[in-house]
């Protein structure tokens, strides 16, 4: 087993992802490749006393900035650490690949680099919300207009995700929707909302509300990548707009204070719970191998977590689970044109 | 000025529903003209003594029920308290209409009997979204597909709404969409970015993400009203369950409900601020008349605020306003071919 670890991406490269690496590390003892500006890396480690000694290092001179243009970047960054990472993986010089660079630039690349599964059309972004219960989205933003078929696809994927890596044995699939009878929604919708019925490997709850979603309802949700994106950041936003506030009630004066410590230890659990990033990075689902976007804003015990989720997709044997979920779809009658 | 009350509508029916209307008729004194089953209102007022002696009654033998086909509802419930109302409304025997019935029904209804303001292609459901700062959402459910112009229209009549009834002096416009740079979205974003930009009546923000909507970014958002639908939902789903996780922090022990007693009254006020019902029924914007849909669940406090928002709307001629406001927007050069 060895995890392939993009060190140059996002807010805090490289010192604080070599770090993560380090910890990685000596939790797992997993093999990792960096990759990045090798002198750069040294030098980090070196200053901070790092010990990189287990680790291979890939040199790769350019970095791929937030601002960069994702067709641009797999056609002209070739010496990145995101592209060179990602051949490696391709390549079959690693297991699975972590990054926390421009996710349009790696989600991009990946599907161009690693390949999507045979059958799958479009890969989709997953992202686990913290709500009631741990809710896999399909799609959070990488196809923001989509086809009936894609949301099928979807369903599947995040079945084998939500069963492979939370244990859950029949995860319930809802369809993101403006009400809860079968006619709603625009005809994307609808359209999914039969195939999704008709098809028996899924197990499929229905169209779901944006109210009844945080009320453990279904443990997969698909919709397009634009709703998707919308639904991440409304969950988002409110979380911080109520924690905030609930900070002003317990900051109003003494007494409030006060109360504040005899439920820190509740609220500090509160606040946890509802923490996306407990859940590690977000899963790109549909591709050959794995590959998983960490948060840009990872310090050292975050990218070692997504380094740990890289490690339990690669170890339950994700990508190949999906090759076959995939291919027991297709089996059900749809011809497939454009698989390669 | 005098207010038309459907009293037959929603899970209240009528007992709330004429109670609300003898509490808003003590506050304001405004004429009312209640329509619903003559015999029924008679029976609930004597029953809890009610004094219904200054206003008139428009008898109604049906009742639209919250499954009823809209379509089916103005073509066949003529007799129902909802289309009476609107016809009552149309020809002017009164300035507003307010009702807590069926929204599909009440707003297909409205637009064919009350009839959208020269210009306006859609009417649109307008929801005050209770974030940091109030934002006016339009269309909240409406209109599952949009085109380019009907979300100009909306942010046209969005900001006439925020500085008429919220005193808000230029408003902030937002487009709801996937990411701030302007070539997000789908082809309907990057359109209406367009024509929100190129429109100088309106104080255009740009793109807002689901994230930072709830952090006083704009006054107005508008959208397609199946984005719309899943927004609303999520939100109030996302107040529900923190608020609900909040009980359980205060819930766990004996010190922990010792702290909610010192934030009780600054919990509460946190509460109410989040409260959608706070700020009443949601207004259908871009018809000649006002039409307000209260909440189904709406009891006499409720019910009374929707009908004096209906008074606050006649007073400051929001339907006028929005004739002129239009008017401007059209006067800039575009056709309008199908107004009438």
């Amino acid at each position: 087993m060895k995890i392939i670890v993009d060190v140059m991406g996002g807010d805090n490269a490289p010192l604080e992802l070599v770090k993560g690496a380090c910890r990685a590390y000596e939790d797992t003892g997993v093999d990792l490749l960096l990759v990045g500006n090798k002198e750069e890396i040294e030098r980090v480690a070196e200053q901070e006393k790092l010990d990189i000694s287990h680790f291979e290092i890939l040199d790769a001179k350019e970095t791929v900035e937030m601002t960069d243009d994702p067709l641009m970047v797999v056609r002209k960054k070739t010496e990145s650490s995101m592209i060179k990472g990602l051949y490696a993986l391709a390549h079959g010089e690693g297991d699975a690949f972590v990054s926390t660079g421009n996710t349009g630039a790696l989600f991009t690349s990946a599907t161009l680099v690693v390949r999507r599964i045979k059958g799958v059309k479009r890969a989709g972004i997953g992202t686990v919300l913290p709500l009631k219960n741990p809710v896999l989205l399909l799609d959070s933003g990488a196809n923001v207009v989509v086809e009936p078929e894609y949301l099928e696809t979807f369903a599947v994927m995040g079945s084998i995700y939500m069963k492979s890596i939370f244990g859950i044995e029949n995860p319930r699939v809802g369809l993101l929707n403006n009400g809860s009878e079968e006619c709603k929604g625009t005809e994307l919708q609808i359209a999914a909302y039969e195939l999704l019925s008709k098809n028996e490997n899924i197990n499929f709850v229905g169209n779901i509300e944006g109210n009844s979603l945080s009320a453990d309802t279904c443990d997969v949700i698909v919709t397009d990548g634009f709703t998707g994106n919308i639904l991440i950041k409304t969950i988002e936003g409110m979380g911080k707009l109520l924690l905030g506030s609930l900070k002003d009630v317990f900051m109003a004066n003494a007494k409030t204070k006060i109360s504040s410590l005899l439920v820190k230890k509740q609220l500090g659990a509160m606040k946890k719970k509802f923490d996306s990033s407990e859940y590690g990075g977000a899963p790109f689902l549909g591709l050959r191998k794995p590959v998983i976007k960490a948060h840009g804003n990872s310090k050292a015990k975050a990218f070692a977590s997504a380094i740990k989720q890289a490690v339990g997709f690669a170890e339950v044997g994700l990508a190949e689970k999906t090759v076959d979920g995939i291919a027991q779809l297709k089996a059900g009658g749809e011809k497939d044109a454009d698989a390669e």
